[in-house]
């Protein structure tokens, strides 16, 4: 076997540990917690049904791999639950070190491929990445939802901390927004999510 | 909200249970059961990364959506081991009634879109599910070699059988079918593959 395909096979088989990083949200039906992969191929999915809603044209494919391949870094940097203040302060020098790491594994053109989608990605600054952002956190927001709100509530989350997030949520998709902003509303009404002003 | 979208998120959230289809095939490193969307999500990932195997020009997008939509039907009916003999003869039949009962949570035109692709790969005429079915028999193939071939032997699994289902992937890439058939032939050789014959 030539040299390229073994590494590409090598980096096959290595993200295969993705299926072992847990999330804090929880799998509709009051499931069990949701790994980085299932996140990532639930967001893909997503992507390309509601990508009419996106607030800029996107190219549907450069979006699909961004979803796909954004969680691969916390196959060594761990989920970084994006309410936990002092672990986000580490965030982004874990994940440096783990693209270094996981990508190099690939041939170097696609070694530059991945690192630069995933830049894009973390930049949030191009339509397709704005539009990636808005399924990493319309998902486990629509998930949240169906179990009741229980992730908020298990985290005492408050409004602040949520709108926060959605903000990139609207500037994927104004739509989606909507829809984000009336979900938060009705978890603040019941209790699940603390208001705090805003 | 607009009924166009909120049956796409009824969808959204109804393929939150592919997460619960277990497969026969275990992680790496000797891991638990892989599901259906850890499956469809690795899938799609090496279809981007190996596109350049593919025996014809694919559109790598219709690829990748292929990949992470074709196992959705076994919300319903359930995963039918690839070796299972009894059950394969009632797959088509328990296969067509999901379908028809998922997609139809979806938009009349989102209904038709994905029944299509789904169909299309079912049929594995064209250039796109060609390569897509190289890839459903390549990722189980890996993780299963990288465990030291365990779940053929676990199941009796014969030369024959494996071989059976690999003719598929060198309909959709010649190279990676080298590959497999090594690997084919280097786990007949330690006894996980039992020959009958060729």
């Amino acid at each position: 076997m030539d040299d390229r395909l073994e590494r590409q096979l090598s980096f096959a088989l290595e993200i295969d540990k993705e299926k072992n990083i847990l999330r804090q949200t929880h799998l509709s039906g009051h499931g069990r917690r949701e790994n980085d992969a299932e996140h990532a191929w639930h967001m893909a999915v997503m992507a390309y049904l509601l990508k009419e809603y996106a607030n800029e044209p996107v190219d549907i494919s450069k979006v699909m791999i961004m979803c796909l391949i954004h969680d691969l870094v916390e196959i060594d940097a761990g989920d970084t639950y994006c309410y936990d203040k002092e672990a986000l302060k580490t965030q982004k020098e874990r994940e440096e070190a783990a693209k270094e790491r996981i990508f190099s594994i690939l041939p170097e053109d696609q070694k530059n491929e991945l690192t630069a989608l995933f830049d894009e990605f973390e930049a949030g600054e191009s339509p397709e990445s704005r539009f990636a952002h808005a399924m990493d956190n319309l998902q486990p927001l629509m998930l949240n939802n169906s179990n009741g709100g229980a992730d908020w509530a298990e985290h005492n989350v408050t409004s602040d901390m949520v709108y926060g997030r959605q903000r990139t949520t609207e500037a994927g998709s104004e739509q989606l927004y909507e829809y984000t902003d009336k979900v938060i509303r009705d978890n603040i009404q019941k209790g699940n999510i603390k208001e705090n002003g805003s």
